[in-house]
């Protein structure tokens, strides 16, 4: 029996259909952004939006009943269960920004539909190759922060008050936004020199991004070479090898041969 | 005589011709923008453009005249068409934005001059590739513009007031122009978590561009690599391969003889 | 004599003195933009200018004399012929802009200095192949310039005025200084439906210039490729054709032989 | 007993014990960001500070002890050398800022911790390939910077009123920071031609900035592909080679046989 779910849950058809949920449950939660189409159908969004909760439910169900331990091992499944399960805490207690990330229940469309994972499945293999350049960057952060935090939170508490509120705005100079006239250029009116600090971290940071850049253009060229270049190279390779091979041995019985006479 | 249409509308001089033609137009219409130009020209100018319009609208005539059902087949008479079809509405009436869509007419040079053209089917040919890209931010973007709404609709309407104001003022975050002074720093100033929303927001979606560019970049070194290298290497394996097959079957003969021997 | 002036020109110590004596001379224009200095050692400083000045003039003059016809076929001579020309017009009447730009001699360390020059021409050899996408982004600016200029001239003269200040806004829109908070917000309080145009103006314009930088790498990288590679590649393949025959000539041999017996 | 020394340095649990004691550190200097927290327990934390350092005194007297002059050949050991002795620069007194810099200490990490150590010698082993483009942007910045002077001075001497101000004001116009709205807008209100100075010189210094990227990309793809590839392709042609010359000599030893017959 568990065989027959498990190949009713693999079928295309469902799969669809679920996709057609998710789907129908996003146009949901988008209406309940509009008061004026909450204030005349308010009731009815709501009872299908628990309707599509419903549906996750069921299928989730039915998928640890299917797959029992293999479940967890699957970090899709992992994923769905974690939003689904989030979905189900009762959020109407006051938290809205709670009610709010009901929407992310949208996010189970990159699980179903099989070109959106591919795509978050490339994004997350790029991930470990960034580690090093990531664990850099925290680095430089930190230390930036503690400095800025150091020299600039009594007269710009604003800004540099705190350790976050410095890494926020470092993070923003990071970005170029505004960072000279809203930022740097008020802070040199009365420290002239902090040109010297935000400079070189602009110069660092920017480098540090550019590498990483280069570094994921690089890994995914070389991937994308071998997978294609070795295909036809290798075989040409093995034929070439194979044929002197032969050639060989037919020398060497000539040789043989001869000297047999 | 639909076989010397069709010649004299392919002739290089007639193609020159209509470029010409278009460039006139493209001034024309330039020249309209300015009040001292049409004040004294006004009525010249409007003549002239009808001109370059009837001579569009005699080229196609033509050209459906010449190519038949053909003519509907390829992807740039079907641009001509459309481009010279709108110019026709008769757009006085009120909408001034539809007159100034005439402008699009010089458009038509993108189908006219090959080199513009390869350029613009170059850039065409580069979609499909960026397709599930481009889904995974519709979705982000979806999905950020409910949360934005429903979180940031009643403190800021003018953002994050609709569904539709949120999806212009992510797209603003996300080309990071002024997203921390003008946008997340007064939010935080009544949401002091809103940076767990934004930041993110930026991350990811900055990490999905950077990504498009890295498969762009990729796809397109392997297409030239593919071409290139395959002329010369194709060419020097073809010739490894006979070669060897010559020396194996003079091995043969050789073999073969000794044995009859 | 022409033959001695030639390899004294061409003599490393009097190229690098040249370039001292452009550096100094950098130094000395430095200076000038100093109130403080000009009013102590004001007339050293025009006197060493003038001086330099007449260092570059009879190098030049020395130049066209040794080389004569052949001395403009060199792009890096008439570069060097415009600027010190240029020096020479007598820009004190009144046109301080143009002093201003005796600055410009200091590019000619660009042709003095070798890697400099390397890198320029490596630069200008990067030009050609960005030709098609520049002409799209000049035809794209110019519909965009006419559309903004018709549709926003009356409302907002000081953006969209004319044909050369919406140039410059959307030039302005396409490195995305400002352009949501700055232009394009206070434009759609007027037209709500202005982002219809801006936007896919953002996404056309930002796409190109992707592109143009798509195919700056794919090009150097294939160049660089090209070069590397094919010495090494070149060699193995040339030795292995004609290692291949020597050996079908060998079996030849072999063959005829045993065919005359 | 020097080597003792050396092999109790480079003993991995050495090593992390002092990435801990390097990490405590940045604990601690980041608690001294936080008034509340010094308020309640400064003495303890300054005096754990001054144990840290501690540490690393006696670290790098024992590694100059034990590698005596091949301690500064090592550029990561200089790296140490100069972070700890500007710890110990009396920084009390008055000199807040030089305080704040104790923070670099962390950067320690970088020589110690392996992975960060690999990341920063990639970053430094990328620059000498970037130095002529920086030679050209240092000259283009300080012929920008004069000119700017020059000409904008007197009317914006916040922005341009020295040559220091310049170059800070183009680097910020370089990062398209508020370029427009922030600075070029307002001069073109004095004079409107200054945009044929500002256009040309973001266009300028932002194609050399894509030059030097799209060199960072060729020179690291070259250097991946060059290792992986050679070391299959390289073996391949010798196994070739070999081969090719082991038939040449059989076949030299069959005619050779033949002759003597």
């Amino acid at each position: 029996m568990r065989e027959k779910l498990r190949s009713f849950l693999e079928d295309a058809r469902v799969i669809n259909a679920i996709m057609a949920v998710i789907i129908f449950n996003a146009v949901l939660l988008g209406m309940e952004t509009s008061p004026a189409i909450m204030a005349r159908f308010g009731t009815l969004i709501y009872a299908l939006d628990i309707a599509c909760l419903s549906v996750f439910v069921a299928e989730l169900l039915a998928k640890i009943v299917a797959y029992r331990g293999r479940f967890f091992r699957d970090g899709w499944n992992i994923f769905d269960f974690v939003i689904v399960a989030t979905s189900l805490v009762p959020a109407a207690q006051g938290f809205t920004a709670l009610r709010a990330l009901r929407i992310l229940r949208v996010l189970r469309l990159l699980s179903t539909a099989p070109r959106l994972r591919r795509v978050v499945e490339g994004f997350i293999s790029a991930l470990p190759g960034m580690g090093s350049v990531f664990l850099l960057m925290a680095l430089i952060f930190y230390i930036g922060a503690v400095i800025a935090t150091k020299l600039f939170a009594g007269t710009f508490p604003e800004w540099f008050g705190t350790l976050a509120r410095s890494g926020y705005s470092l993070f923003q100079i990071m970005t170029l936004e505004s960072w000279s006239m809203g930022i740097v250029r008020p802070v040199m009116e009365i420290y002239p020199l902090a040109w010297l600090f935000f400079i070189p971290f602009i110069m660092v940071t920017t480098f540090a991004v550019v590498n990483l850049l280069v570094g994921l253009i690089v890994n995914s060229m070389q991937d994308a070479h071998h997978e294609e270049e070795n295909a036809e190279t290798g075989a040409y390779r093995d034929d070439m090898t194979a044929r002197l091979e032969g050639i060989e041995q037919k020398l060497a019985a000539l040789l043989a041969q001869r000297d047999v006479e």
